[in-house]
């Protein structure tokens, strides 16, 4: 793994997690609904910006997780924005099919609250 | 501080980070803007839901954070939402004006990457 692959000076201003993570917020570009949340190391980063597929690092696998590899839930990379702190990331895609895995269209149209 | 107060059938399902906190995604609830992402433990998420304006807790600070209470920059809460594994938030409100300290409307104005 080469974590020294992301442009150094993107690199400087992330502001990781203990785990060496940032949260990315995926949004479908066009329609504006935020799809899901997750989570980028370097590496993760370094391959959205320069694959345009959504990559994520997966927590619970402790593996990359290029998004839709065993879905066909692609996401396809529209812009990556790094916030005012440098520790979110905004990631505009074109969601293919559903980007939750229990179906749904985003993974927050199941559960509102109150 | 009442951690109890939260709705222990919510309560229950929140899969909090070490520190105690959940990601709060902000959402402008007309235009789907992503405005910004800010933490929450379960008293700020219950004074969220039960008072109507998005309240945090900031990490820097290590207290609540009623977002507008020293800019003016109000977030009036139109739904709140737990996704799919229940360790996100996204939160739909109405932004009086600035999201961002900068000034900018929201976080992820300024820098787009690549």
């Amino acid at each position: 793994m080469e974590h020294m692959s992301l442009d150094p000076e993107i690199a400087a201003r992330l502001k990781r997690n203990p785990e060496g993570l940032v949260p990315a917020i995926a949004q479908q570009y066009d329609t504006g609904e935020v799809l899901m949340l997750a989570w980028m190391n370097d590496e993760a980063l370094h391959r959205t910006l320069t694959t345009g597929r959504a990559t994520y690092w997966s927590r619970s696998r402790q593996e990359f997780w290029v998004k839709g590899d065993t879905s066909g839930h692609v996401q396809h990379v529209k812009s990556v924005a790094l916030d005012c702190d440098g520790d979110t990331l905004l990631v505009r895609v074109d969601q293919v099919g559903a980007a939750c895995h229990t179906g749904e269209r985003t993974c927050f149209d199941a559960d509102v609250l109150g």
